[in-house]
C-alpha cells in the first residue's frame, strides 16, 4: 500500500513554491521511537522498495491540508497519487535487501521510503495535477536533491519520526543519503552511501545531457506538453535516454559475458530498427535487451520526470554552499559507510574513496567498503549477497560492524600485490571492468 | 587535390553489386616501386590525411570507365566526387604524423589514402549519384571492412602498386589495416594497427546501435530519403550520434580535466536545449563543446554514411571465416605493430594485447606498444609525439625498430611494481582512465 500525504506549501531551492506538495511513500515494520531507517531510491525507482508487509499503521500523526493519507495499490500497476500517468509502479526494487530477516530487517527497523518530488510514482511532479487541474508539465518547479531531503524531513515530521537511526541510499539515492548528513547533521545516526559520489563526473554529466537531448528533440515531447489520452508520449526519446542510462549501469565485463556479439534469435524482443543495412547485418541480443528494457521503461516512467530527476542528479554537489566536501560534513554527528563496486564506472570506487576521505577529514567515523564485482553500477541492486552483510552490520554496530570492511585496514593486511583492496594511493580500476 | 577514380563493377560482400565503384583518394610523395604506404582513415575521416604536397603524378596507370581521374579541391570545403553532399571535407586528420620529415615521411614513402566505400567524401556511398542520376540513399549496398580492403586493392592496382611496404590505420582504420594481413597476406610487409581491435566489444556495439537509432528515429531521416535542397537533413539525429561517439573518444580523465563541471560562460557555442529546468540549471562547458562539435559534424557528414560505416565497424570480426584470429593471420608474411593507449575505453589495451597475442601465435613478428595516456581513444590523433616515433621506426625497421617497445620486454625489465608496462597477465587498466 502506497500512502500519499500532503505536506503543505513547499518552497523549492530554485525559489519557486507550490501550494501543496504531495509525497507518496511506503513504510514497513513498526516504529518504536528510535528505529526509523529512511531508504532513498535511485533515479527511476519508487517508494516501493520491498514486498515486505507494510506497517500496521502508517497514518501520519498530523493531517495534511487534504485531511490525511490516501492509499492505492501500487503493486498491481495501479495509478497512485493524483491518478496522472503513474501506471506501472516500479517493482519492489530492493526486496532482497529490505524485509523480514533481511539486511535491513523490517522486524527490527521501521523503514520509510518516499518517492522524490519531481518523480512520477504519486509524489508531486510534472505529470501530477497542478493548481488548474491539469498536469503540471514543465510548470513544475525544478527540483534538487536538497529539495528531496527537505521534503523527506517534512514527511517524517508528520509520521512522528524525529531522529533517524539511519539513512540508506544507492546511486543518486546515495547522494540523497549523504545530503541528510549535510542538511540535518543532528538528525541521523548512520548514513550508508551506496555506489554514489559527492558529485557526478564530466563523462556522466555528458551522457545525461545527451539523454535529455534525446527527449527534448523527440517531436512528441512538444515542449513538455504531451499529457492527455489523445497525445502521443515522447517514447522514442525516452527510450533512447533509457538505453544510454542502461549502458551506464552495466560494465564492459557484464555486457560481454551476458550478450557477447550474438545475433538475437527467435523470440527476441523487438525488431531491428528501420535501418537500410538490416538486410545484411543482424539485430543483436544486446540490442534486443536494451530495446526490451527501454520499451517497458516508457510504459512506467514519465519523460518530463526523467528530465527533472537527471538534472537533480547532475547538479548535486556536496560541497555546494560550503567550499569543500569536508566542510559540508563538518557538523555531522553520525557515522558514514561508503560502499562501492570495482566494476562501476557511473559512480566509481575513486569517487567513493574521495567521499570517505572527506568524511574522515571532518572527523566522521567512516568506512569505505569496496566490493569486488564486475556487475557495474547495477551491482548494488543485483548483488544482495555483497551489499547485505555490510549494510546489516553497519546498521547494527556502525563502522565497527563485523562485516564492514574498510579498505585501509585491508591494505594494511594485504600482501602488497596490488589486489582489489588497494588503498587510497593505489591504482584502483580493475581488470574486471575491461576484459580482454 | 583529391582524385576520384572509377574502378569499375564491384561486388560487395553482401552479394550486391554496383556497376561503377568510384574511389576518392589522395597520394603524397613519389612511388619508387617499393615504398608505398597505405593509410586507412577512421570512421568519419577522409582521404585527406595530410597537408603535405601531393604526388606530382597521381594519375592511374589504367583508365577507369570514365576515362581517368577527376580532381577537386578538397581543402576548401569544396564538393568532390559526384558533387552530392560532400561539402565540408574533413581537415587533414593526421597532418602531424604524415608529411615531409614526419613519422610517415612523404619524402621517403609514397603515401596513399582512400576514402572508404559508403563514406561521403567522394567515394561511392549513400549520398553519391546512383544509376538513375539520383543519390543512392539506402539503395547503396551495405559495406564491410573487407569491402574497403578489396576496393583499396583495386585502386592500388590502377596506381601500379603491387606489394605495399606498409598499411597503417587507427580505430576502425586499424581494423582495415589488420584486414589487409588477412585478405592479402602476401601484399604487405608491415601492418601498424593503432588503437584498434580484432572486433568491437559489447559495450561499444551498444553505443553504436543507440547512435544509429538516434538517426533512424529522427523524422527527417525519412527512411534514408532526405536528399535534395528542399528536404531537411536528419541533423538532430546525426548530432546525437556524434555526441555519443565523442564521449566514446574521450576518457573520464581528459573530460574532467578539460571541462570539469563548469557552466558555459559568454561566448559558448549553442544554447541550452529547450528544457524546462534550464531556468534554474546551467548549460555546461562540456555540453557546449559536444554541441559545437556535433553541429560542425552535421555540416560535413552524411547521416546514411554514418549508419553504413558504424555497421561496418560493428560487424568486423577478424576471425570471421577462419575460426580464430590466429588462423585468420596464419598466412601473413609480414610484421605487426599493435599500438594502444592506456586511457582508451573504445579500443582497449587488452584488445590490442589479444590481437598481438593472436599474431604471435601465428608466428607473425609482433610488438604491442602501449602508450601511457589519459587522452582516451583520441590519443592516436592528438599525441603525435607518442605515436610518431614507434610508427617511424616500425616503418623503417619493423618490430626491431628503435622506438618500438613491446610490453613483454618492458615487463621483463620492470621492477614488478605494477607500473603501466604490465604484461599479458597484469591488470591492465590504469588510474588515468578514471580519476578520483
Amino acid at each position: 500500500m502506497t500512502a500519499v500525504e500532503s505536506v503543505g506549501e513547499f518552497r523549492f531551492e530554485c525559489g519557486e513554491s507550490i501550494d501543496d506538495l504531495r509525497l507518496a511513500y511506503e513504510t514497513y515494520g513498526e516504529f518504536d521511537g528510535d528505529n526509523a531507517v529512511l531508504v532513498c531510491h535511485a533515479l527511476t525507482g519508487s517508494q516501493h522498495v520491498s514486498n515486505a508487509p507494510r506497517s500496521e499503521d502508517h497514518e501520519p500523526v498530523t493531517d495534511g491540508p487534504d485531511g490525511g493519507a490516501e492509499a492505492a495499490d501500487a503493486d498491481a500497476d495501479a495509478d497512485v497519487g493524483t491518478g496522472v500517468q503513474t501506471a506501472g509502479q516500479a517493482r519492489a526494487w530492493w526486496d532482497d535487501v529490505v524485509g523480514p530477516g533481511k539486511a535491513i530487517d523490517t522486524t527490527e527497523y521501521y523503514v520509510v521510503c518516499v518517492n522524490v518530488p519531481g518523480s512520477c510514482y504519486g509524489s508531486s511532479g510534472p505529470p501530477s495535477e497542478g493548481p488548474d487541474g491539469e498536469p503540471w508539465g514543465t510548470e513544475f518547479p525544478p527540483v534538487t536533491v536538497g529539495d528531496w531531503t527537505r521534503a523527506q524531513r517534512r514527511l517524517l515530521d508528520r509520521l512522528g519520526v524525529g531522529r533517524l537511526h539511519a539513512v540508506v541510499g544507492g546511486s543518486v539515492g546515495g547522494m540523497n543519503a549523504v545530503d541528510w548528513a549535510k542538511h540535518y547533521p543532528d538528525d541521523v545516526r548512520r548514513v550508508a552511501a551506496v555506489a554514489t559520489a559527492a558529485r557526478l563526473d564530466t563523462q556522466c554529466l555528458s551522457l545525461d545531457a545527451i539523454a535529455r537531448r534525446a527527449i527534448t528533440t523527440d517531436p512528441n515531447w512538444n515542449g513538455g506538453d504531451y499529457y492527455g489520452d489523445d497525445r502521443p508520449n515522447p517514447d522514442d526519446g525516452l527510450a533512447q535516454a533509457r538505453r544510454i542510462g542502461h549502458v551506464m549501469y552495466l560494465s564492459k565485463a557484464s555486457m560481454g559475458r551476458k550478450f557477447g556479439r550474438r545475433a538475437a534469435g527467435r523470440g527476441a524482443f523487438g525488431d531491428a530498427p528501420a535501418d537500410p543495412t538490416d538486410r545484411f547485418f543482424p539485430y543483436r541480443e544486446v540490442e534486443s535487451y536494451l530495446d526490451y528494457n527501454a520499451d517497458s521503461f516508457t510504459a512506467r516512467f514519465d519523460a518530463n520526470s526523467y528530465l527533472y530527476l537527471t538534472r537533480a542528479m547532475d547538479e548535486y554537489d556536496l560541497a555546494a554552499g560550503y567550499g569543500s566536501d569536508t566542510e559540508a560534513l563538518a557538523a555531522f554527528e553520525g557515522e558514514l559507510l561508503a560502499l562501492s563496486f570495482t566494476g562501476d564506472w557511473h559512480f566509481t570506487v575513486e569517487q567513493s574513496r574521495a567521499l570517505a576521505a572527506a568524511a574522515r577529514d571532518a572527523d566522521v567515523p567512516t568506512a569505505h567498503h569496496v566490493v569486488e564485482s564486475d556487475h557495474g553500477h547495477d551491482a548494488f541492486l543485483v548483488e544482495p549477497e555483497s551489499v547485505g552483510p555490510p549494510l546489516r552490520d553497519f546498521l547494527a554496530d556502525g563502522v565497527d560492524g563485523r562485516a564492514v570492511r574498510d579498505e585501509r585496514e585491508e591494505s594494511d593486511g594485504s600482501d602488497g600485490s596490488g589486489g582489489h583492496s588497494g588503498g587510497p594511493d593505489r591504482a584502483p580500476v580493475h581488470a574486471s571492468l575491461f576484459p580482454g
